[in-house]
């Protein structure tokens, strides 16, 4: 786990968008952050205090994370000079991006001179053991998609936050980069060795309480041809007892596949629950989570309406919405 | 690739089984092997002539590839001085097991200073790109089980022998250790990261002839908790035209997972019918392979008429029977 709470650094962020590893923890775990950092020309802005590296150590910060996504993939330069100063000054590092913290000789020689530690996030620090399918206590809601990128990490973080407002037990298990800076723990699944994908989601999602939901995160979708063994990995390892169906409406074809149109709810429901019933005999699909950001409010709500009475099925924009009523269907699973 | 012909090295195997690597070698690729070499107490004989390892040189061979399961996971010592003498020699070594000859100091040396390749097929050795689930020329035909170890890779060796016999254009793709051994390439898909699994198939079964069909190797089966990602990767990377359904009839429970009953055939073809026509809408089952090796003779071919009965396809073990009934199956493809 990655010690909280962090300094959020966002470098020289070109844009909003490119900072959004570090507006998914503002939104979802602000006790988390104690600031931000930004160098000149920053073009971003989550909201929190501005802060020096002092600054955040005097606020008590013990990891500074790079909540930014560079372009190109590369460390800068003008990150380089920070990076290594907060290593000195006894700051963790926490990095989801591709190139790794570790690969780059001055952050890893920091690192060691002054016995502090590179969180690469994109890459498992665990031997994950081979899935034995037995069924675990507590309970496991998984957010599966009609294509990649479909609102399934922040459906589950939705619910997570609407469970605890009510006194629910709940866990955000993170299966992905952001999700696991977010949190501070989880499987960065998509790196995983094909072998051990299922039973790291069994890792990730231990016995618990009988009324404690562990809220996984999905990846992918089972109809995406690049990356639909890691999502039935995710419904194996993870035996839902609840699945809600995650869904872009105005998708013309599936994600990075041009000419792939995307399923249909009937269909990516009938698949998911096939295989979902293979490893849980009572597993459930409750809800549909559509994110209409690209409707306007009024088309948004006659598809709702019309999802929810076709699939017979809650539908409902955890964003614009709110995530109850989704909750509710799971309180009555 | 590893290069060819093979000196197969037995080494002090307990019994014929574990020599199943150099036995498949034997069957399906005789024309790459030269010859085997015993250590003393080897208590296997795949039918080829003893060599030393000079008389193997002499013969042409190029590559000393490790044939015989070890028990414990280690490389011996009685195997070692065998092992660098072969590298001093000019053979390259090629290994499936889990322990990499790469790790191993004495054979990392000699192989450098004699400037021979260590293949450790067990782990990829190529960046495989992620799927991008384009058509492609030619045929495809999968094996798909299920359960795991059901009769997969045998199953498309002896359509792919079947199909060179009668003349039609065929090549096996190896997906697994043993198999890649038995052909010299392939995708260790076990090893592979989970993001580029699909990629992997797609990069081994390239564009080919219209009228040239690829065996791709199965792996695991959609309805094993531990490995079904695997082979739903396998089904959208490989984008089969034709399915062969796999099936061991006397197991009692999936491989590994005590409790957990197998699928039966029905379900087993629909959900594999299902996620192969999301690939390829095209996509037909074109018959059932029994491994009927725990079945007498009688109750082999009535189980087999009865299979052939309820599924309306053919029904086969090509061990006993010849895989010619599938390969006339294919051909009407």
């Amino acid at each position: 786990m990655i010690e909280t709470p962090y300094l959020l650094f966002l470098g020289d962020a070109p844009d909003q968008l490119a900072a959004k590893v570090a507006q998914g923890i503002k939104d979802w775990r602000p006790e988390h952050a104690v600031g931000q950092l930004r160098l000149e020309g920053c073009g971003a802005d989550v909201g929190l205090s501005d802060m020096t590296l002092a600054q955040g150590l005097e606020a008590g910060a013990k990891t500074l994370v790079i909540g930014v996504a560079n372009r190109g993939g590369m460390i800068s330069d003008t990150w380089k000079a920070v990076l290594v100063e907060a290593l000195e000054m006894g700051y963790d590092l926490a990095s989801g991006l591709h190139n790794l913290l570790r690969d780059e000789g001055d952050l890893a020689a920091a690192a060691m001179a002054n016995g502090q530690t590179l969180f690469d996030v994109r890459i498992p620090s665990v031997a994950y053991p081979i899935a034995n399918g037995e069924k675990r206590t507590g309970k496991r809601c998984l957010a599966v998609g009609t294509d990649c990128s479909a609102g399934k990490m922040y459906t589950a973080l939705a619910i997570d936050a609407e469970m605890r407002e009510r006194g629910m037990k709940s866990t955000f298990r993170a299966t992905g980069q952001t999700g696991i800076l977010i949190t501070g723990g989880g499987v960065p699944l998509d790196a995983v060795i094909a072998d051990f994908m299922a039973g790291s989601i069994e890792y990730l999602s231990p016995d618990n309480d009988a009324d404690h939901w562990d809220l996984i995160e999905g990846q992918g979708s089972l109809h995406h041809m690049s990356y639909s063994g890691v999502s039935l990995a995710l419904i194996h390892g993870g035996q839902p007892d609840a699945l809600i169906l995650c869904h872009e409406p105005t998708r013309t074809h599936m994600r990075g596949l041009p000419g792939r149109a995307l399923p249909t709810l009937q269909h990516a429901r009938d698949t998911a629950m096939a295989m979902a019933l293979d490893a849980n005999p009572n597993a459930k699909m409750v809800g549909i989570s559509v994110n209409t950001q690209h409707l306007s409010l009024e088309d948004a709500e006659a598809y709702l309406a019309k999802v929810e009475a076709e699939m017979g099925l809650p539908a409902v924009d955890p964003f614009r919405q709110g995530a109850g009523r989704l909750v509710d269907a799971l309180a009555a699973v």
